[in-house]
């Protein structure tokens, strides 16, 4: 039985914030390398994989690949009973079935949801080199991202040698953030050649839902390719890839 | 005409809070002895006794015994207007048929209800030994209550010398509290002989619904027989029945 | 191009916070003496009228007098997305026919709202003297109006030498609140005749929706005759007038 308990718990409330509105069911596998969760969403628009070392644990009993698969929705479920100083231990069960939730607080309280027959998928993925580099604040990409939304479907990100912009524009509206080098939003920028590119306002917002206000997050893009976010998390990585959408 | 004031005026949120889930309409014994109300909901699994003694009031002028009955929902809106540093004095205006609340803070506001036509009910009430008495924290209690109610309607309760625990089960899924002697969430555990009891997670949930995190629940309850919560308010008490659900 | 920096950008929170619930379209005026709005409800029981002068501003460049209408929910919805510590720029553009809204923090964002074809209106206003003026903390004013909305749609003010109260009555219950001479709630009260009147509580919430609990709010009302409600802000003000319902 797989037996993993986590140094930081918030790491999978990130997660399941960030991939619930993407993906029905995950399969996580647990091996002696850490855990490991890759998916598609359903219309191949994007992509996700999310990693953990062994040392994102404080304890990390799996002696043996095991590929468990669970309803999102119901993770997430299971996942908000937990207080915010509760200790998490995960247990994939096999026998019974289940993946238990063991929180570890003023008392000791287990959740199990059953395990969907799931196998780990492989993906082809492309091999991508992105002219632009950019490093921002969560916060700063959320609000970028939220006023866009209230004006159109669809995002344009422009990116050249010194800023930085997020642009929407429609009947109802427009919307702009514009980062330059040495605005406190911006923390890094690295572009080989300018990059302008379309992307759905919805997906990257559900993409970065569940980042913390003070998160970094890193976004490659070259012009009309795929996006690739990325979000260290201790002992560990978020990365998603995002197909663009092409003007007509 | 009947007119207290409240040393503490929260304890009727507690009290509205616990009981306007079961049932609709309430009618309050005002009396020299104190105020009391007791209620079977419609369907009869569960009955609520509440009482408060003159000395959880400031003011206290009541001179011969009078039945207030009001629509709970009313109630309870009219006491949300309350502030938090409001003082809180009750009013039965039995001329304009009219139970009022003042407020005193900032202001003097007063709201009226009408008050419906009600008598004292009397009840046949069981008499019950209990094989376990388990005195707990109220948010350790709710908490494994709800855990519970995202897998089941039903929750299983059981308690030995050393432990109690709360533990539900369905296809959607397990969930399980436990509390051995020791546990900071564990106040008491009087068990004569090992009790094991189903009862309504609705019913729990609504019944401790007004408790605050650090008050003290006490669950009273034999195998198969009538669960009774208490918790004791200054210079007052709630009491709850509760019939068990026998399976089938 | 019109552009304006406020002092105080909260001030426009306020305004729609107000205003949304009374009139769909708004049209302000820019002048080099400020800016104003002044409209009237389509029911014509209420008007309203906001000024700002050119010291509530940190930046002022208004050559000529230009109207700026929007529609009111896009209005707030772009403002919505001002944080707290964001400093605001107004941009009339009649050029690209846009009212943008450039909020600076850690980045820099802008939001542009569609401009409709607006002119300023002109309304013959009534000639009032009250005879009752009222200054209450809108806190206070808010209680009673919102304990008066669970019981009726219609409110009645009082006005006497020593007090000022507000009633309401309906089959489902009463309310009542009374502010006397020396009670803390109560800023200010010159009246030079007894006054009663009753106006819409709905319309009375909506008008004091947008003001912060410590702010004051002045009421001026006769018997039977229009009310009308001033709050001041820094350089600027607040007037609505709301017409008497007549007792049938």
């Amino acid at each position: 039985m797989v037996r993993v308990t986590m140094k930081d718990p918030k790491i999978w409330k990130t997660f399941v914030s960030s991939v619930t509105a993407l993906i029905e069911e995950a399969a996580f596998t647990f091996s002696p390398d850490g855990v490991r969760m890759k998916a598609m969403d359903p219309s191949k628009i994007s992509m996700v994989d999310f990693e953990l070392s062994p040392d994102a644990f404080d304890e990390f009993k799996v002696k043996e690949r095991v590929v468990a698969g669970v309803k999102l929705t119901e993770f997430e479920r299971a996942l908000s009973r937990m207080k915010s100083k509760d200790q998490l231990t995960l247990e994939v069960d096999t026998e019974k079935n289940r993946l238990n939730l063991i929180f570890k607080g003023a008392s000791t309280r287990k959740l199990g949801i059953p395990l969907l027959s799931a196998e780990e998928e492989e993906f082809p993925e492309p091999k991508l080199n992105f002219a632009a580099k950019v490093t921002l604040q969560a916060s700063v990409l959320k609000d970028g991202l939220k006023d866009a939304e209230m004006v159109a479907e669809n995002v344009r990100l422009n990116a050249d040698k010194n800023s930085f912009s997020i642009l929407a524009e429609s009947d109802r509206g427009t919307s702009e953030l514009v980062l330059s080098k040495g605005d406190e939003g911006l923390v890094g920028l690295d572009v080989s050649e300018p990059a302008t590119a379309i992307y759905s306002v919805r997906y990257l917002i559900d993409m970065v839902g569940g980042t913390s206000p003070s998160d970094q997050v890193t976004l490659k893009f070259s012009t009309d390719l795929p996006l690739e976010i990325d979000f260290g998390v201790a002992n560990g990585r978020f990365r998603f890839l995002l197909a663009p959408r092409v003007e007509t």
